[in-house]
């Protein structure tokens, strides 16, 4: 670990690192089904799990196979085509290290909402806010 | 508490009560700023800290006034017009409710990266994928 940065840089530097590949909540949804499942999922299986239709399911996968983070695998079982996704191990690094991103996002969020809330508690500030203000 | 509900309801009803309100990047960094000041934020100062153009700032505003999640404040100071920015108190608790969900969410994908990650150490099943499968 280096040195600290200043408060300001930090809390930018964690919300723009997060990838918005991932950052999507039906992505994230997608993302945490494949994660648990190294051995893949099956189009279908996948598709029932995350809520997802098929157009759309098909489309995050584009997006997500076009950047190296999935792979999607052709088959045929009893004579009828499967598809099988699996998180690429590229992919899984990269969503593993968006996760940590994440989890410091919230954790200064939580902190500054915290904070806000015990200050405002303590000074009873609400009321001011309107002096010399005009509601747009 | 009541019973337990199955893993697959819990990960899907985390994932769709992420309101897309506050979950795209910016708008999280955004509130994260304002949530630290419960007295408010200027325009500009918010636009710096949130590293935003006059135009995207004023559009995220904008849904988040629309939406009742901030208040927008308008005066002048020394003859130059100027803008505060604040959480609403409704705002504030939707935005820390976004955020016990935003960290439940977190809590369980990262939970199934690592449970795929020693699964997956233990049976070393990565090569066993490609049977019987051809890239798509």
């Amino acid at each position: 670990m280096g040195k600290p940065a200043s408060k300001r840089a930090v809390r930018e530097s964690v919300f723009e690192g997060l990838d918005r590949l991932f950052h999507e909540r039906a992505r994230l949804a997608l993302l945490t089904a494949l994660a648990a499942r190294s051995e893949g999922v099956l189009f279908n299986d996948l598709k029932e799990t995350c809520a997802l239709t098929d157009g759309n399911l098909s489309r995050h996968l584009q997006c997500l196979k076009e950047a190296g983070v999935v792979e999607v695998w052709k088959s045929a079982h009893r004579g009828r085509p499967q598809t099988l996704v699996r998180l690429s191990s590229d992919g899984r690094r990269r969503f593993v290290e968006y996760l940590d991103l994440l989890e410091e996002a919230v954790r200064q969020a939580s902190a500054a909402s915290r904070a806000a809330s015990d200050d405002s508690n303590k000074k009873g500030t609400a009321g001011d806010l309107g002096r010399g203000l005009a509601p747009a």
